[in-house]
């Protein structure tokens, strides 16, 4: 009985109704607050500040995270998907959770785990998918895939733009600013960031020549962004449509 | 007949035709005009220059603004939403407007009553959602609400779009840069400032691979740009084809 | 004979087909051209080594504007619009391109006419509204016009954003940077520069409080471009299905 | 037999099934290989640590485009087209293959061929308008195309907004930054990168008078990327909608 129940409560698969069940809306809050203290673990000036609540959470979590991965292997052979528990502790799903709780320990023997850590967040995608965001997620991918030949197109011209550009540039201004311009890979940070419309203005053209094919650089970039923006508006306007026009 | 006279003139729930009462309209244009004052007030220079006009303005619209108060509080009982004058006073409207009189009066105090002066601001939504812009607003508001999925998840989108580029320069210019990038929420500036196409330049990159990353990390920003504008023109583009739809 | 030949070349009222006479599409571009030159005319650079080109470009654009000048009032009558010569020399356009005139000769006085040569720019407006351009021109004012009170909405958000995050900003920042956060006014430019996601990063937050604020600011400046390209998105994809379904 | 199996392998439309042969394929993904050695070959840092992978690439590269470049003339007669190899040798197409050829050789003489090897990208270009692309390709061209007179529009509105700007800033700016304000064209610079929303941020107005006129820059400058953006979305939705019309 305590089997199915864990499993009822954990695997996703198992549950009646729809929707994430309360433990997993639980479990996913509790790696959403451990990915916080992840972050704010790397800085030292707050890690200072409040060291025992960073060490008594690093336990807690590890505790917690290690019996929710006991729970779900204990709890898998109710799901008719898994034979037995190692072939769900054998899953790729599995073998993540484990490795977020080895990445716990890592700190015990003085290596710093913080991309380990990271992959908590991972872990967050996968329960993610589930609940009442996951139509909204759909429909999103499938506005995207829809549209995915025009928008690799309009990746092609960027990337194609963004060599122009830097080429432009390195002939441009390769004399004035050799340490930002000397090569085209150089211009290549600064066609990046004006195509994007960053402008992070680190790097920037002296030269008049420079400065005319900046300003052409900039304008195309503006199309850079309408084009993706474009695309994927008319792919969410005519998805909403189908979907619709299918419900009727 | 005073009462009722200044009913109509101030509560437009009591007003027959639709539309804010002149009476509306002026409070209205002269709650922007203190709000204006109010932003002034906070330039030492423009209140050097003109410090009896300032003087002046807070008597008159301390005046002013008492009798509107006084004024609604006197008229609630022709509303029948108000039984009593009193039960119109303990409203969070009237407190709020209650609020705003004594943020007047501080300064006499020696307080300073920036932050209280900015109810005004929130007092004039509070009017503006009558008037002719109201069918915009619930246009606006119904286009965002249809597809809050959608924006919820390209807001999630953008979270784990901002960690995980904080991560990678973190990783990157942490020893080149230990002041900018030396812990994941230093680099979350970097981060937000890049994946917004803000760019602000206080904070860039110098390693390679941090530029690599960054180069990365701007062009999904022109996506996370693209994404909810995709949405957004999708839904008002629906919106107004379902009030066509509905009004044939 | 001449008077007719003349309106007929200059009125664009007084031609038989549609689109730009060849005269008027000659005059356009050569206002352009005076535009350049009236543009280039402010850099030293430039006049210090073409100085008798610039002298003679302005003797030959005064007296070929004069005589268009005279040629259109000469013509006017043949239009019934203008009864007399000096009805059509009285008209706004009429005095427009006089005042035009007149900013050739004010360097003769040693007055500067930088500004009023940027009134020929207004010319161009006038003819411009002519031609194939014209149907464009009308869609995208028609598309602007049918949504102005959603634009006008998001423009009034965007005056409160500005507003919220200035005074933000000015609480959080004005003790560490006086000079840039001191006042509301001050942090406006901080916070346009933010909204508008250009970035400019001559004044930047610096406080822990003002960086957090400063980033919420950035992710809602995203909005406040989403809202007006989704609604005029939303607008021309509309406006054009309406033309074709009149036009079927 | 030979000859025909070349024609096939190289000339696309000597090919029966839809799509690009493998030969063009593999052509393609070293084309993209050579021009990424042509960039990097700009980066003298790069070229130090690995000068002998340079110097092997770029002989093998001239060597595998001359094969292709003899073995297209060699199978041009095929496609009736050509009536002889030579008539094939004298296309724009097999000449600019040709210039691409003569860019290897010129280092040997001292000269730098940087330039000229951006062509190799230019005839990537004519390649890639095959394969399962081309329809993605067609519709954002017909998509621009269609809209080209309201984008032309936008693009004229942009330039005068240019011009204003500009204008304003000189007037504003000049006494206080002469340098970077001194005159229109100086002024464009800075305008572009506001319009365009990059802000680079090395040109600042200073003046109270100039970020007022900036303030009003950057906020048009969201309608210069609205408008664009708008214009394409609206586009992109009714192609599609007209694409499936057709089908059905």
């Amino acid at each position: 009985m305590l089997r199915e129940k864990l499993s009822f409560a954990l695997d996703p698969e198992m549950k009646a109704s729809p929707g994430l069940s309360r433990t997993n809306t639980a479990i996913i809050t509790l790696i959403c607050i451990s990915v916080l203290f992840g972050v704010f673990e790397t800085e030292h000036t707050v890690t200072d500040l409040f060291a025992p609540v960073f060490a008594v959470a690093h336990v807690f979590f590890f505790v917690l995270f290690s019996f929710e991965y006991l729970g779900r292997i204990y709890a898998a052979p109710v799901n008719p998907r898994y034979p037995s528990c190692a072939s769900y502790a054998a899953t790729f799903a599995s073998l993540l959770d484990l490795l977020v709780l080895v990445s716990f320990l890592l700190p015990l023997f003085g290596l710093e785990a913080a991309l380990l850590r990271m992959f908590r967040a991972v872990r967050l995608m996968r329960l993610a998918r589930l609940g009442r965001y996951s139509l909204a997620l759909q429909m999103i991918g499938a506005a995207i895939s829809q549209r995915r030949y025009e928008l690799g197109v309009s990746m092609v011209a960027a990337v194609a733009l963004m060599l122009l550009s830097s080429s432009a540039l390195y002939l441009a201004e390769r004399h004035a600013q050799p340490e930002a311009f000397g090569s085209i890979p150089r211009a290549m940070w600064w066609s990046i960031a004006t195509l994007t419309t960053v402008g992070y203005g680190d790097t920037v053209p002296v030269t008049v020549l420079g400065r005319v094919a900046a300003a052409f650089t900039a304008l195309t970039g503006i199309g850079l962004i309408a084009l993706p923006t474009g695309i994927l508006a008319g792919a969410f306007s005519d998805a909403l449509r189908n979907i619709r026009a299918t419900r009727d």
